[in-house]
């Protein structure tokens, strides 16, 4: 495991050893209940409203503002579902149709209706060829009667950003509630929210070096809210539940952690994203990158090779040790290319050789090397084999 | 904190050592994501089966009827609004009137309408002064229209336990959907959900030494069901999140040890518990125990003394380092006292007054020596300086 080369960091990230630490203490001696009344549950709470307000920090908003919630896909949910709710007159949604199912697939089945709840009109706004927003598009859909605009801030797997203030600006304009699922974003760009026509936003703790089971909800003062998830007063009732103490204080410090690492995000793992993919680029014919290399998060590069099947590169990157993906990790199973890149027109041949490589502050120039040292011979070996790549390069033998 | 005596294990539970150390490698290494293809994230999954057929094996069921969540409430939540989803037609709620808030608050807000849901007609079941359930007037209430019976198992603020069995049946004869609340039962009485009619369950990691923020819902095979978090594919699609890999080993690994305990929770700390009980009402003249001392957990009791406030008692324990409850400590901050004393008509000088101790394997005799040591002279002084003692023993000083 420790030669393990991890570059699957959109999927999931390594807990930073100082997160680890920090939570400790409360699977340990601190397990008191922050709601209780005697002084041993009461001290935990200092240690959630800290977490709070170093959450608050990374993202440029009041600590009030901050939902603690399971992940982000609760988060997702919880803001579309109280959007719906408190504007329930208005029966139409605007989406994309590149966003990460916590939201692609709430808005479908809100789309089909049944769920005790009306049924709702969908707008997926489409992309063009590098993966940027229709904004043209997005203007005409948007209208009185629309209740939310959820539009994700960078897509999970192609890294390409979206005009969040521009979508936001137009939202407020109108009157219509904006949420942007930033699960990706969070902690690789700079943000503050207090400058942004951003009503809700989604983030998530596993993106960014914290555990997997804790996200949050932004939520702008002012802003209308019905909870997800109905309980005790936690959260200021908006969302009950016993606070998970040990994850939110991993939350808080892996945001104090991201907010000093922002400036490194940006410079040294986007000079190793670019050293990869420039690399790739040269080293192995007919591959491209999908999407925007301008407005693009600094981590990820998703690359098409050509007449090759993108499962058959990752297992054997696996057998290297190379952790990588094709797509989302929580639409793997699927056997259909990926929806990012149907949206974005490319070629079932293209799109069914992408892999995407997600970087953090963790990996290194030699963990790099390695890749580049490793990857294209079997890009070569693939293409020999492959029923569509023997116009390329004739097939000798079969592995 | 080591001299800590803490009786409030309904509030949270101490982690189990054992539970802490089975999750350590899940932060530290083993931090792939299960639903990743390679062999980094793939190996993680083998983990959550392992936790899932150990919760399974605690309460008689098949690992694929487990769901996990974040926590008890969300399973609350998730089985009430599923059954909401899955019938439609039907506009009818059965609960109690001592359900916790993650299924009173949430039916209530549902016999309000307007959460983009239709109006909900709810019938709150009365209990008894011995805080019984009135199952002649839950058979009355029971008709073609109701969607679902969320009855608990356990409640939370005395133990009295629930005829779930019974209620259960009565379901099953008119076709309705039956939910039980077991948060406070799980890992305390034994439970066979194969042999049982109970469609959902509920239950909570941290109500039995797993850390706080992980929970599951039973939901029995060919139970029709509709997600309350739509994301991914994970939970089999009816989950939609990251999985919480770390939480999810915790909670396995304490279901293991919950079901090796239970002997020991309904011998040793059933004796622990009423040798407390037995002996704090010899000591405190006026005090007497709220709920059947039957039909009961074996780690609670829930004691009134009258003419004092509860709070002023859990202060003074508090000096002690003793840690106790009046209530729920999801409702703690309320001035009101509890809905469950007050559905059980006790008294108003009676109900102000009450404590919960709430007991667990690792309290010793010793420290219950010393809460009878101490409590009976805190009840003694309290009653002479309060304003509903005077005639019980006159107030001497001011303390």
């Amino acid at each position: 495991m420790d030669n393990t080369i991890y570059l699957d960091n959109n999927a999931t990230t390594p807990v930073a050893p100082e997160v680890r630490e920090a939570m400790m203490p409360f699977l340990d001696r601190l397990y008191g209940n922050p709601s209780s009344i005697h002084t041993f549950g009461g001290q935990v709470k200092a240690h959630v409203d800290k977490a709070r307000q170093r959450l608050a920090d990374l993202v440029g908003c009041h600590p009030t503002e901050i939902i603690f919630t399971s992940c982000g896909t609760e988060s997702d949910n919880t803001a579309i579902t109280s959007a719906l709710d408190c504007y329930p007159e208005r029966r139409h949604l605007i989406t994309t149709r590149v966003e990460h199912p916590g939201v692609k697939n709430l808005c479908q089945a809100l789309g089909q209706g049944g769920r005790g709840r009306p049924l709702y009109r969908v707008t997926e706004i489409p992309v063009d060829a590098e993966g940027l927003l229709d904004v043209a598009a997005f203007e005409d859909a948007l209208d009185d009667s629309t209740a939310v605009v959820s539009v994700m801030w960078a897509n999970n797997e192609t890294g390409v950003l979206f005009p969040v203030e521009t979508v936001g600006a137009l939202c407020r304009d109108r009157g219509v509630l904006f949420h942007t699922d930033a699960i990706q974003a969070v902690g690789k760009i700079p943000m503050d929210l207090a400058d942004l026509p951003i009503d809700m936003l989604s983030l998530s703790g596993h993106k960014l070096h914290a555990p997997k089971g804790i996200g949050a909800l932004y939520v702008r003062r002012g802003t209308r809210f019905s909870p997800h998830i109905i309980g005790g007063h936690q959260e200021s009732n908006r969302r009950g539940g016993t606070e998970s103490v040990p994850l939110i204080v991993a939350l808080g410090k892996a945001a104090e952690l991201a907010k000093q690492n922002l400036h490194k995000e940006n410079t040294e793992v986007a000079a190793l994203r670019d050293r990869l993919e420039n690399d790739l680029l040269e080293k192995a014919p007919d591959a491209h990158v999908n999407g925007s290399r301008e407005q693009r998060l600094p981590n990820t590069t998703n690359i098409s090779f050509e007449y090759v099947e993108g499962e058959a590169i990752l297992l054997m990157l696996d057998q290297h040790g190379i952790c990588a993906s094709s797509g989302s990790a929580c639409t793997t199973g699927s056997l259909e290319p990926s929806h990012v890149l149907r949206a974005m027109g490319v070629p079932f041949t293209a799109a069914h050789g992408s892999i995407r490589f997600s970087l953090s502050i963790y990996n290194t120039r030699e963990e790099i090397d390695k890749v580049l040292e490793v990857v294209p011979p079997i890009i070569q070996r693939l293409r020999q084999i492959s029923p569509f790549g023997h116009d390329k390069a004739p097939a000798k033998s079969k592995a």
